[in-house]
């Protein structure tokens, strides 16, 4: 280990009581994103982190505005043109903290009890932020920063980032990079070291199904009539083959495949059958015949009901023929699926599958595209070194099953990838009450976040 | 034509306006079954028609308690033990008149304009017990009745009769007769006299199906868990083959099947494919193959998608993956079919179509079998022909596609069949704003009910 490594270190290990005090500080703020009444929390939250980038000698420092809560920008690009530069994104907004009286202690005035600190955002991503800065700060301490970097901390991801894309898209001169760095991924156990290489896209739609002109009596009108609840259940059932494949036509025409060694990497995942019956509650699982749950989950797309509504719904019996049903529909997509071209492909399975008895619509409510890093880039290694340095363990390799829409619009618009990791753990309950953040794992990651800087430093 | 017939047809074409008067009398009683504040009132409606019974010189004439609103009762018995007994079913309850602002005129202060009568039961079906009690009046004006006559008059059809099954299996001495009357059913057209031979019963159930033990999210599970929505409709999707046939074991077994003879009776009705295309709107009907429409909706049983409800419903989107899903059922059902049976057969359908990887629970909610008259007893035959005595051409005789239990509670408990009929159209309105009642077809019903009587009489 260099000297300044080793410096930087030592400085973050002394300093771990008043680094806690930062996350304090910061958590104390209620920047709840959704909430008009916290516009002002909201702002003096990205001010205070604002400030933290200013302490750290950060140039061309700016609290930009958007159509909703600001971005602030900054940066240190004094490692020079030789160094590789790194995006760091973070969010510092929360979730709200209702019901609060499911909270033990106050959901913004941090508390720590045992080897946790309660309180929103002190796992998402409050704690993830404040370990950046952190680490930062002790690798300053111990000399310059190996490697530049830039940041773009945002105030809206918990309502969905809906001005981040267009500024990243009118913004990229300024967010040029060579690789993103984003630790809201978290990790699947405190002794497993985690980096998330893929995320999957979204495609959602609402699929209405119109029979008659208004609902009808049942029993008037019932054997005469297609039910459009009927329709509606024949269409979704017909969505899956028996092998549990999605049957949209040309649904996985552009699905990359997973090669041996992959599926090997994944296989280390503790993301087993009995986990997930764990978690679910299920006596069985579900899915497409051929593939591991973890496979299932992260590598493979998906079509899934979010909800189904039709008639009458109350206690008790109506006899009802209704007039229309609707269903929730939303694929979960994986490199290089194209959300538009899922929309093409559901309306045409409508087209070919609907009967000429009733009427359909497909609504498009929302796409994003999947996102996936290469796990042999400088920046991956960098970051998979680091976290083997800390934890002693080379770190498990994981494609999620979610969608971080930030990450692919990084790999839209400014050509990078995003090394995905962070030290919260699942058990945290994050957007929940009594959120909190285990304490000897978020050390360890203000440790792993020094050995990154200087790793990429090196690469 | 008799004298005393000829007498009492004259006298009801001298009182027709007094007639309408004592129709106005009873429509100015709001007698809404469900309002808890209108017990008084409802009760005020049983003792108009008491009243208007004890005028007759009927006897044993009770207001008698059940559980709910009362029921009144009386017979005349004058005929004596040669001739038949027939007992006039009616209600003298109504559906509220809510949306009070769509009612042209004040709902229970009935006002004629052009040929309609218009008021909350003016049709449904105050005019009808009107009807029947103005034509007792005119035969009884003329000599003495030509058949026994009991009356049951309940109080509580409008809230689904939730008393009337237990008050007949508890009167069965009181109630014995040769068959029932009521005036109930409608005709299909002004100029189309009808008689219902048989009404479909019913079967309702709730399904719902259980997966994972709370709401997930659809990005991190969707994919290993079978989604209960899905799973849903595809057990709801198996219910019917491509036939439009309703796939539950054993679910024709017991259907009485259709002669020619029936067929082409059934084949006078106006209940065409173009009807119901004209009343629904749908572009196509659907149905059972082999079958016409009056013959899918009177004469086949079918089962209907009453509702479904799953996870998310609101606007936009929420990746949840659904922990429970729901759908009501129902099926409608024909002679001889059990809704018993039907309910065993729902559950070995879910027994051996539901996959191991959901859970699901069949919640059985009413239960009511189907009811059919002969078309050639003495009664159907009495009525027939009063009908075309007034109409001047035959009755079309319909299956109807819904329910009316006391028809199955006659048939249960007393051993009796019912003559329905009546003169409410199709477009009166019952149960909505501005309910009407056709004038001309209401003084002919009067005529046709003189003519039954004394038709019964000579049977």
């Amino acid at each position: 280990m260099s000297a300044s490594r080793a410096d930087a270190i030592q400085y973050a290990h002394k300093n771990q009581e008043r680094f806690l005090d930062l996350l304090k500080e910061i958590v104390a703020i209620p920047s709840v994103s959704t909430d008009p009444e916290r516009v002002g929390d909201v702002r003096r939250a990205a001010e205070w982190v604002a400030d933290r980038l200013r302490r750290l000698g950060v140039d061309q420092l700016q609290i930009m505005p958007t159509g909703g809560h600001p971005v602030v920008y900054g940066e240190s690009m004094k490692a020079g043109s030789g160094a590789k530069t790194m995006l760091v994104y973070g969010h510092y907004d929360v979730q709200p903290a209702e019901p609060l009286e499911l909270w033990e202690s106050d959901a913004f005035q941090a508390q720590q009890r045992g080897d946790y600190l309660y309180g929103r955002g002190a796992s998402d991503m409050k704690g993830q932020v404040v370990a950046t800065l952190c680490a930062l700060e002790a690798v300053l301490s111990a000399g310059s920063l190996p490697v530049n970097v830039k940041f773009l901390f945002e105030g809206e991801e918990e309502i969905g980032s809906p001005n981040l894309g267009s500024f990243i898209a009118s913004h990229k001169d300024l967010l040029a990079s060579d690789f993103a760095f984003n630790t809201d991924t978290g990790m699947l156990a405190a002794d497993l070291p985690t980096i998330t290489y893929a995320l999957r896209g979204l495609a959602y739609f609402e699929l209405r199904v119109y029979g008659p002109s208004k609902d009808l009596h049942s029993g008037l009108y019932g054997g005469v009539v297609h039910n459009p609840a009927q329709a509606l259940c024949e269409l979704v059932a017909a969505m899956h083959d028996d092998q549990g494949r999605v049957t949209l036509p040309g649904f996985y025409d552009s699905v990359r495949s997973l090669d041996a060694e992959e599926r090997q990497e994944l296989s280390r995942l503790p993301t087993t059958e009995e986990f997930y019956l764990g978690q679910t509650g299920v006596s069985a699982l579900w899915g497409e015949e051929g593939y591991t749950p973890s496979e299932r989950v992260g590598a493979r797309p998906t079509l899934e009901v979010n909800g189904l509504y039709s008639g009458f719904t109350g206690e008790g019996s109506k006899t009802v023929l209704p007039g229309w049903a609707m269903a929730k529909i939303s694929c979960r997509l994986v490199p290089d699926q194209d959300p538009r071209q899922v929309d093409a492909q559901l309306k045409q399975f409508i087209a070919d599958h609907a009967p000429k008895t009733v009427r359909c619509e497909v609504i498009n409510l929302v796409g994003g595209t999947a996102s996936i890093s290469d796990r042999r880039s400088e920046a991956v290694q960098g970051v998979a070194r680091a976290l083997e340095q800390v934890w002693g363990k080379r770190p498990v390799f994981r494609r999620e099953g979610g969608s971080v829409p930030v990450v692919a619009q990084f790999q839209t618009y400014l050509g990078i990838e995003t090394v995905n990791f962070g030290f919260g753990l699942p058990d945290d309950g994050v957007h929940g009450p009594n959120e909190r953040q285990h304490l000897p794992t978020w050390y360890r990651g203000i440790d792993a976040i020094i050995h990154a800087l200087y790793n990429l430093g090196e690469g």
